[in-house]
């Protein structure tokens, strides 16, 4: 299958690449970081704004999505795109993550929220079929395999639909790493099997390179991946204990996978990891940082000596009349508002200060995607990467939204 | 003193009238809505978002800007309106409501938000001087009398402060109101007595009419009111216990109050309310009404037989795909969002969702009294509150916000 991928412009001292990504709902420019909609809504925010941000596409979440409200409710409004008002593409995540994460304890807060009780072992079953756990609603045992998820994403219609994987985490073996690797390749066939039948056939379905922390697991798993018809290649699972082992495995699978498929990092979007990615040929990023930062009363800011982020419900912001950023076009910065206001609001946990927050750092990382985007176009990534990583600001000019996408007369299903 | 209060249209057939306030931040356009901006925020909505929706003014508090963040701390910003990035009116809250509240055992929601125990009676004492409760952050001892309440005003450096009264409940007796009304125009005549020496030169003071549900104390209270120098009259206390009898209370209050002083409603906005009070000749109203309802999944719709209001969480908008009003100009309904997934959103208290209702509620109430400022300037008002009492939308234009204020020299303070 050939993926609707064009590479416009490379970098000659790395791997990054700048090109368009064609879907059913209309062009993402990458390299692009892409907000989550977990739930069908980027926190805090509406899908108009998230547009005038300047965001090509967004996250949502197959598990979420499936247990509440349900991908027949999302399959009536004729898919996530409708339901959620959002025009332009949606990659769906398979749900694999979460329902793993509840298996390995980790449930993440998201699932935390919903109400189960924290911690413990929900998942009841993991044979070659699929997972069986329990319900985070309501206890009741539950099954997820491949056909579910790929179902699932069927019916919210999104644009790039993710295989159902194991994600392994951290801190199982290698022998554990091997086995559940190879279960997510004959996954990812049965993925495929039930799309190619049953799947919106513009729906563009990548794969997913496993293989935890060991190089030759991730070499053949990207192999193996690559060798399918998958329209692109995701990069999921335990990417190591730390940055430098992070970036050693996205290296590694990178320098192996072939250059004509879109690639997308699960799971990242701090600013140094996204500078080295996109040099690492990644084209797409997904991350809760910015939206859960935000709501934390963590801000981006251009100071790599503080990991690009400020606590903002430090004592010492309190009587700060400085914005969060000298320049920015977010509604924080430009709407005049001070640390000393923005931190009252965090600390006060007042939505309209999470929401600004949200807004900066969403704008920020939207600043620095298409500043890395121009640079690659312009053959300068070098200088723009080290600049960036030295703490000059993104370039402060409002990232411009492509036009109104113009869906394909097939995009619309119901 | 003069209030700058100038009326440019007065309806034949009731008391309602239309004009202009003018402020040292602004002018305001009456009959007019104010949304409440408690602690220092719309809850949900940014200061510039406030303004787009075409308001002029907002309402402050007193008694929570008091404990959180400090009255110190925003004149250190140079008072609220740069605190919170409001360039234009603001009216602010005495805090004898929320002191009151708090002895009466009806605490608020915003009190109990902070910490507080629920119930329990906080007032230490209240004498001649004013009165002592219990910090509801820390349970420390701590008093607030009418010199407190106008310094405090002072440091926020509201356009109008309201003075510090009793407000007294609906179930005291006719003895205890009237001795509680009276010591409210003793600490009437104090709290003009402190702003004459000390308060922002600029700076409105409204009195606040009391005595309850009893007609001779109310017709009483506002004789007293208006004979002071104050710059407007606030009507506040115990309205009664049903809709009518809080018209009748309105009605023989503003029977006798001057015509050349402009007049608030305290806490009062639900739709038909305001369609009455403005015939009742009120100027101004506040009301947590269309922010709280929207963040508890209430919207504002033209429909008499449901109170004006629709519960977007009722299972019967779960496959909904109509806007929450036709043509409404709003972020929810022009951005295309449908009453099912507005519900979804509310029912799983998702911020956008919340916010969204918030807009759509603030929109409706500013698209009402735009229409009712235009119809008593038109001689139109008969038709037009007839017409909105049995359910035609008020225009579906978006309300031009006036053109940025212009401040006064004197009235930044910093």
């Amino acid at each position: 299958m050939d993926a609707a991928f064009h590479i416009q412009a490379r970098d000659p001292g790395s791997r990054a690449r700048a090109g368009l990504l064609r879907t059913a709902h209309g062009v993402v420019r990458t390299p692009a970081f892409v907000p989550l909609a977990t739930k069908g809504v980027v926190r805090g925010i509406s899908a108009a704004e998230v547009e005038a941000l300047g965001y090509d596409m967004v996250l949502g979440n197959t598990f979420h999505l499936w247990l509440e409200p349900g991908h027949d409710l999302v399959g009536g409004f004729g898919g996530l795109h409708e339901f959620m008002g959002w025009p332009r593409p949606i990659i769906t995540d398979s749900g694999g993550f979460q329902v793993f994460s509840m298996g390995y304890g980790n449930v993440s807060a998201e699932i935390k929220k919903t109400g189960a009780g924290p911690g413990g072992n929900s998942v009841l079953g993991i044979t070659e079929e699929g997972v069986t756990f329990k319900n985070p609603r309501n206890g009741a045992a539950i099954f997820m395999g491949p056909e579910t998820s790929m179902e699932v994403q069927a019916a919210l219609n999104s644009d790039i639909a993710l295989v159902f994987d194991e994600c392994t985490p951290y801190h199982v073996d290698r022998d554990y790493t091997a086995r559940s690797t190879e279960r997510t390749h004959r996954w990812l066939r049965r993925c495929l099997d039930w799309h190619a039948e049953h799947g919106p056939p513009e729906q563009l379905v990548y794969g997913i390179v496993q293989g935890g922390v060991y190089e030759d697991l991730r070499v053949a798993s990207a192999q193996a991946v690559a060798a399918s018809d998958v329209d692109g290649i995701a990069i999921g699972g335990s990417l190591g204990a730390d940055k430098d082992q992070m970036h050693g495995v996205v290296d590694l699978t990178t320098a192996v996978l072939p250059e004509d498929r879109p690639r997308h990092l699960l799971g990242i979007g701090e600013v140094d990891d996204l500078i080295r990615g996109v040099e690492l040929g990644i084209d797409t990023f997904d991350c809760v940082t910015p939206t859960r930062l935000g709501r934390h009363g963590g801000v981006l800011v251009p100071d790599p000596g503080r990991r690009f982020r400020l606590d903002l419900t430090a004592a010492r912001f309190k009587t700060s009349t400085d914005p969060i950023e000298d320049g920015c076009p977010c509604a924080a910065c430009a709407g005049g508002h001070t640390r000393g206001y923005l931190r009252y609001l965090a600390k006060n946990r007042e939505q309209t200060g999470q929401r600004l927050l949200t807004l900066h750092n969403l704008t920020y990382l939207a600043r620095l995607m298409r500043d890395l985007r121009e640079a690659i176009a312009a053959g300068t990534l070098a200088e723009t990467a080290a600049a960036l990583r030295a703490g000059e600001p993104p370039s402060t000019e409002p990232v411009e939204p492509l036009s109104p996408p113009e869906p394909s007369p097939s995009a619309a299903r119901s």
